[in-house]
């Protein structure tokens, strides 16, 4: 039987009632197709708004009648900006704007200006992003870690993949790779152009000592954050992706990577015994003191297939990295050096990726 | 050999370098043992800062000498709350708290009070969370959806697991129900207490016309959003996760639940053929009109096994719920109905989704 019209059911009013009508919404950002960014806030009481965006100096945004402040860039290099508004001095994130560049110690507001950078989506097969919750006794913490599986990838099926285990920097979470690094986008593009071989890419929480991030920090904090970085790693994390995934158990087929405070870990960790990744690299590395790499010297060399450590030259910690190279050649342990461009930022780090991931598990 | 400490290379320095030297930071918000939550916004320029708080009035805050407003609560209900601080007129997230109750159309800050409620996460095994990524051909964009997979869920297992897809609201994405909704805690928690079976739940992006989003809403969107929603669910998400996951692929064992346009999407799509789902549910659904449902009658009652509808009494959408209730008893329509406390708010939902999984696949 059919049903009659007799019960008029709108189906037009899906969102929450809102106490008192809102204003007009608006639009932020818009990012046009000459790359022009427009940025608004609604704003009508506010006497002063800036525009603080990465890569460029604080910009005055202009109040129209309507009380939106507004601010057109110049066209923008295909790039991931983050950006907050000053208002009246304090740096607000967008409330309009969804994508954000997410760090425990303060969100940023981000907008990607679309080109064909390695982080940009293409229409490939795309791999998976999973999240895995723990307690962690050894930081004592509940925590996850994020674990990119390749497209394709059949848990089911006889093929073992390598593994990269990549460690992201100070104030980050462990969706800091994939939120803001965009590992997971990164990695599906360079195996869809067969640069890439298919592998795992592992993301785990890299603070060994949790109360790094609250402060005050004692004098032994930062080491310890180190070394118990690595017992997570190799006691929880690897143990764990080791017995859920197919993967090949081996240092041949496992690397370790990360950015700044990452960098120092994948050095430590990569450099000191139990070797257990044939490939280490580091990126704006917070290189690891020497006296934690007691015992290092060129019997490494045996152990570790690449060891790769990029910086860029506006970097506040490339001259660190280039005394560690000192060091290295010191002791002859064979490395590859890489002075870039860029600074301490996110754009240096997807590029460094983009160069690395190519020469792993060759 | 042994290192010696010819380089000092302070480990300490991991953060980005500011520009400028920032205030000392501050915590906000900050939950204490009584469950109050004090909340704290430094805007040393701001002439008015209230709070707006879920679930409260707006609520004036103190400024201080420093700069900082400060607002303390009562002792608050273990909950979830979402927040803005509202600066001069203006509605801001609160800049220092990585907590959100993401929304495409404009993210809260959120405060979790604990307690004991079904999504604080406790010391039981975890399931996981995978993103998958894909384009749709039918709502041409591309898009993701999440799957919880229960604790000891293995690929390689031989045991095959029911499906509960779960759809969102009006404004949501693909992560509201694992984020805001936290679906996969409630589901660890149900699981280790043997209430609710282990399953999968597969949370997809609830739109089948994308642009209903931006507007304007022609007359016919609202319909053609629900309709092309089921053809994503039936001809995409489905036929993925059954080729993916050990699932057993027979409506017996799927059931589709979802709250707002989630609800009325989860009604049209369990209770039109081709029948794919035994457990339809809706959570303060914004039911469908009934020239969507053409044909039904008391025949659905032997393919839908449990056909669940709650909704709040202080929703805005129970009297149309309570019309539809009417509609399924006219048509002989076997129905459990739920008058519940509380109106359009994510606490009710998550209350909703506890009740309702014991139910499932039973």
């Amino acid at each position: 039987m059919r049903f009659t019209l007799a019960l008029t059911m709108a189906f037009a009013a899906f969102a929450q009632a809102p106490a008192t009508p809102p204003p007009p919404p608006i639009r932020s950002p818009e990012v046009a197709a000459d790359r022009t960014v427009t940025f608004r806030l609604r704003a009508p009481k506010a006497t002063e708004v800036l525009l603080d965006r990465e890569f460029s100096k604080r910009t005055p945004m202009v109040k129209g009648d309507d009380g939106v402040w507004t601010l057109t860039t110049e066209p923008l290099a295909p790039e991931i900006y983050g950006y907050r508004f000053v208002v009246d001095g304090t740096l607000f994130l967008d409330p309009v704007n969804r994508m954000m560049k997410t760090n425990l110690l303060g969100s940023t507001s981000a907008v990607h200006v679309p080109g064909d950078n390695s982080w940009d989506e293409r229409d490939v097969p795309h791999g998976a992003l999973t999240e895995h919750f723990y307690e962690s006794k050894i930081a004592g913490d509940r925590r996850s870690y994020f674990v990119y599986t390749p497209p394709g990838y059949d848990a089911r099926a006889s093929k073992k993949y390598p593994v990269l285990y990549l460690l992201h920097g100070f104030s980050d979470g462990s969706d800091g790779w994939s939120v803001v690094g965009r590992a997971h986008v990164i990695l599906d593009n360079l195996i869809a152009e067969k640069k890439a071989l298919p592998m795992l890419v592992v993301m785990p929480l890299g603070y060994g000592e949790p109360a790094i991030l609250r402060g005050p920090r004692t004098p032994d904090m930062g080491r310890t954050n180190v070394t118990k970085h690595k017992e997570t790693l190799l006691q929880e994390v690897i143990p764990q992706v080791e017995k859920m995934y197919r993967v090949a158990a081996s240092p041949a087929e496992r690397a370790i990577a990360g950015l700044s405070m990452g960098g120092g870990e994948s050095l430590y960790s990569g450099l000191t015994a139990p070797h257990a990744f044939a490939y280490v690299a580091s990126f704006s590395g917070a290189v690891p003191e020497q006296a934690m790499l007691d015992g290092l010297d060129e019997s490494v060399n045996k152990k570790v297939k690449l060891l790769w450590i990029a910086c860029g030259k506006d970097d506040f910690l490339f001259k660190r990295n280039l005394a560690f190279i000192d060091v290295l050649k010191e002791k002859k342990v064979k490395h590859v050096w890489n002075e870039t461009e860029g600074a301490h930022t996110w754009p240096v780090w997807r590029r460094n990726l983009t160069v690395l991931t190519p020469m792993l598990f060759r």
